[in-house]
Parts: C-alpha cells; structure tokens; sequence
C-alpha cells in the first residue's frame, strides 16, 4: 500500500475511529495534526490541497485524499476481518457507520465538543439553543445501542467490525459531553470488551 | 435474491434513493407506505418489527430489515457497475454518500420537508431558529458540489454510481426547500446526465 498520511485533530473521535482500524490492521500512519479550534481546516491552502470541505479527518493515500472517517476506514479494512464476509452482514455494518453519522456523532459528539473544548461560556446562542434537543437525541441513540446490545456480544456478526470501531470513538467519551454511561449498562460492557480486543489502542495514543 | 420488501414514506429523497437503485438494477421492490407526519413510524409495532430507530426507508430482504438508505443501496448494488471495482474509487464513493448523509442531507432535505410538508407556519420556535443556519449549510454543500463538477462528468471515475443516486435524490428537488439552482449550473448540468441515464426513474414514480 502507498504511504498513509492522517490530516487530523487528534482527539476527533472521528479521527480516532482512522488510528483504531489501521491499529488493527497493524498499519503504519504517519500524522499531520490541525488546530480546528483555531481555523486550520478553513484555510485557503487547506480547502485547495487536502478538503474542499474544511474539515478532518482525511486520509491521505499517496497522492490522493479520502474525506469522511467511514470511508476511509472501509478502505483500510478491506480484505480484512474488520469487514464481514457475508453481504447482509457487511451492509448492517455500513447501516451501523451510516447511522452513527447520521443519530449519533451530530448529538454526543458535538455535545462533547461545545462543552469540553470550546466551552458552554463560548457557544452562540444558536448553538446554546440546541443544547437539550442534541441531549434528548444523543440519550436516545444510547438507548437504542444498549437495547441492541442486550443479547449480543459485538454490532454485526460474532466479531469486532468497523461498525463497533465507529460507534466506540464517541461513546467511550460520551461523558466528557455530560452523558452518564452508568443509565446504559449493556454499553459499558462492550466498551469494555472493544477495549480488550487484541490490536487496541486508546484515544490518546 | 429474497423477496424485498421496501418500508418508505415515497417523497422521502431517502426512499427514493434505494427505488432508483433498484431500477438501475432491473430489481422490483414490494412498497409499504407509512405516514410519517402522523407517526406512523413511531408506533410500537413499528419500532419492534421494522426498525427501533423508528425511521424510513428500511429494505426488508426476506426476514431481516437493514435500516439507512447508503447501506441499503449498497446492499443491492454489490456485484453491480454501480459500485467501482476499483478500492479507491469503491472508498471514494462512500466518502460522498457519507458526506450527503451529514453535510448536504441534514440541510437541504430538511428544509424541503419543513418549508413543502410540514409548513414553515407549524415549525416550532427551535425549528425556525435553525433556518439561517441550515439555509447557509445547505448553500456550501451546492457550492462544493458544483466546484467538484466543474470538470466531472459523473461523481467517482467515469460512470454512474451510487454517489450520484445518493446525491441526485434531494439535490433534484433542492428548490421545494428553496435553493435555487439555477446558481449552481454544474449541477444541474450533472442531473440532467443522471436522469437520461439509461434504467431512471423519477421521484414520483
């Protein structure tokens, strides 16, 4: 495989879900970090060279640019265990990538985000006013993760899939956003079970 | 193939999204309708039976429900020309369906159904706060769409894939939330090349 360059803020849960799957994999990344808090993924050269879309992560392959955890992740995973071999069940790990975008990461990601890096003192008003809408929806999205996870032992399957890595990245830090996990005790035993897969590494690392 | 069964609300540009994959494919889907401005996918028959995240579309394959448009499209199109063969441009293409789901979807399909279903006059106070922002999102998303096919013929490589199905949905009916695309003429150059696509078929059909 070409060189692998991760365009990332480092504790992004979304660029963490890129560091967790090449762990796994045993790749190698090498890391460009960017203050998001500070503009560093609006800048001119930025939008031009690595993501017309302002944001990380990117993955950098070689030459060319991969925006958007999900697919970068699917890409460094394929051919691997990470990645069901049954078609039904590599679709329900997408459903579960899919959703995490879509219900999960908008409400306790950015939960986590407003209060723990930029601060509840800093938001607009705006953003102020959504507070206890994204709280209902990311209580919600727990909820419904731990009522799936009543009877089973990982996402997809009988083993670890990039679904579990992606729904790991936020949950595991839900509380730095203000969510108890302690309200969702099936959540807390596969974290810890993800966490003592072979291959692990922390958020931080 | 098991028989499939598509759970839909049909205006939904999510619903839609797998209709025109699957006609693309020469596939028939069975059609359940449900009302979503009354509900109906909120009951708890719904949520036990279809999908406990008590959304539309979920494409029933026999006896199992595989919720999210991107993973259902995915799911029927494996094997096909809508999916490139070749890994980056495979990975490339979820990149923009991911990026439709969080970046173009949450906007531009969500001020079509509040301003042409649910009506700007019934939307509550923290809904109407979300307009400006969500008008502004909804325009970067047309800018970098049409900045991408500046020089493009069709999303990922040279041929129809599920990026284009997944972005033609709402982009094609982006003025019912009121974007005017005649600012954008990539766009609309890229949508009409998408519906004379041989296999089409409309919203409404």
């Amino acid at each position: 495989m070409e060189k692998l360059i991760l365009h990332e803020y480092a504790p992004s849960g979304n660029c963490y879900k890129i560091r967790l799957t090449a762990a796994h994999l045993g790749l190698t990344l090498e890391r460009r970090g960017y203050d998001i808090l500070s503009g560093a993924t609006r800048t001119a050269e930025f939008l031009a060279s690595v993501n017309a879309n302002g944001r990380i992560p990117v993955l950098q392959i070689g030459e060319r640019f991969l925006p958007e955890s999900g697919a970068a992740c699917f890409h460094l995973a394929e051919g691997s265990t990470l990645i069901p071999t049954d078609p039904f069940e590599r679709a329900d790990m997408l459903h579960w990538m899919f959703w995490e975008q879509y219900n999960h990461e908008p409400n306790i990601a950015t939960l986590r985000f407003w209060i723990a890096f930029v601060g509840e003192e800093n938001l607009s008003a705006a953003q102020k006013a959504q507070i206890d809408t994204k709280r209902a929806a990311g209580e919600a999205a727990l909820d419904l993760l731990d009522k799936h996870l009543e009877d089973r032992t990982f996402f997809v399957g009988e083993a670890l899939s990039l679904a579990d890595i992606a729904l790991y990245a936020y949950t595991h830090v839900a509380d730095e956003g203000g969510f108890d996990l302690a309200r969702w005790p099936n959540v807390r035993s596969w974290l810890d079970r993800v966490a003592a897969q072979p291959g692990h590494i922390p958020i931080d690392a």
